[in-house]
């Protein structure tokens, strides 16, 4: 196949969206806003031997990189609305290429997310890049500068799970959020990681003393280990409490981003890609 | 540096634009459209080994990356708006990454693109992915496929340049064209293949007599080198000609996507990534 025809391909494997004026085959794509929305916008990529393996099967590659900005969308309270998926791969995988897009549109229509364009091009290794645009009623997105001390801090689901090749962006539990919640954020990179992120762009301190922990997973893990992608989120005092959430904790006044459990210092040490690592 | 090092170092470089209701440092940009506009989406993606070689500076990649996705919003009509850059780069190279968008935001200050957002990550060698979101009045996009038989076509500027690592991106020409070109595209992959694609979207042929050499460029190079960056488009008969541009031949009847060059059928042969190499 030519780049022409593994175009077509995926352009027959793509479904069109709504406000999706023009998609996959010209110079860019077209989207016409609805008034009154904010638009959200994310991308995330997955690089072969750093967020995945050869080995993995090229549909739950495609997935997991949809569903990776998706939980970004979720964490702001977003409705997805489209995508452009770029992918470099080596030579001779053209079916790859096809899969890929297969396992990334089974998530897409599943949350009604429109395969709107991208790019393709040849590398040593696979690389991928999903960028998700997503929609919010006007000034309604959840931010992580929010909470205000005196919130309480929740969690959905449970943390520490193993590396799982299927994500469930928990869209509708931000959907639910958006309005409600002070504050939002996904945890991608580990709680303790993540909680401090957002008590530092909040200017505030978090004290947490209990973490929902998924079955066979250490404490150390679930504060620490990343890949969730569950919402941690911060409440005001009254509000109501989604189900399948946790409270876990309560923000404090104190030195923006200092975290504490059980009323020790946590030093933040999710993943981070640039960090020294400890030896 | 870490991550959050990094990122509030970028965080500085780039510059906050109109609409961008939130920038870089939450899970997604918001972006609040403006009533009576679409909005236009494109991505490319820059390899290191493939698109440009670890010896070239940091600044020159970065100003590279986005003026390649930026023409892609030229050949739509577009007026740039903001973009994101995901950047993959290997161990101790933060530098490099600061250089990469320092050279990015030279250019996204001339054209006004906001830099909204991205995602950093670590990899072998060099990867990049630049989103851009442009605007266009609704309904006044300038797509590849309209264009008629009885149709001129023109070209901007000379063809068959040299490798350059500056891309000027026709953005002024593009708006001109907005309304009053009946198709367009950029030269990105070769004029032949280029307008192969044009004609194919638009059902027609096209005939080309005459190809505005760039200097010292070969007639080989300027029908099937690529890399140009002009734009290619074609006029109703009486439109006004934009400066700057040439007239290189006729739309005709024909199968579609056919093109002859003189009178003789011209192959399309310009930059595929994924088409068998001749021998």
């Amino acid at each position: 196949m030519n780049e022409l025809e593994i175009i077509e391909r995926i352009r027959c494997i793509a479904s069109a969206g709504p406000r999706i004026e023009l998609g996959i085959g010209d110079d860019c794509a077209i989207y016409r806003p609805r008034p009154g929305e904010d638009l959200l916008f994310t991308s995330d990529q997955m690089i072969e031997g750093v967020h995945f393996l050869s080995k993995h099967n090229a549909a739950s590659v495609g997935e997991r990189a949809l569903a990776r900005s998706l939980s970004d969308i979720a964490a702001m309270g977003g409705e997805p609305r489209f995508c452009l998926a770029s992918l470099a791969v080596p030579r001779r995988m053209e079916t790859w290429i096809v899969g890929f897009f297969r396992g990334l549109m089974r998530l897409a229509r599943r949350t009604s997310t429109a395969l709107a364009g991208g790019d393709l091009a040849r590398s040593k290794i696979i690389y991928c890049d999903v960028m998700v645009c997503g929609a919010v009623a006007r000034g309604k997105a959840l931010r992580r500068d929010g909470a205000r001390v005196g919130d309480a801090i929740y969690v959905s689901g449970r943390l520490g799970k193993p590396w799982d090749r299927r994500i469930n962006p928990r869209l509708d539990l931000g959907r639910a959020l958006a309005g409600i919640a002070t504050s939002c954020i996904d945890v991608s990179d580990g709680l303790s990681l993540d909680l401090h992120r957002l008590a530092l762009a909040s200017g505030v301190a978090a004290e947490i003393d209990r973490v929902p922990l998924a079955r066979g997973a250490t404490l150390d893990r679930a504060l620490h280990g990343g890949e969730d992608y569950e919402l941690l989120f911060t409440l005001p005092p009254g509000a109501h409490v989604p189900a399948g959430t946790s409270r876990i904790g309560t923000i404090v006044k104190g030195r923006a981003g200092g975290l504490k459990l059980n009323g020790r210092p946590l030093a933040p040490r999710g993943w981070d890609h640039f960090a020294k690592r400890a030896p």
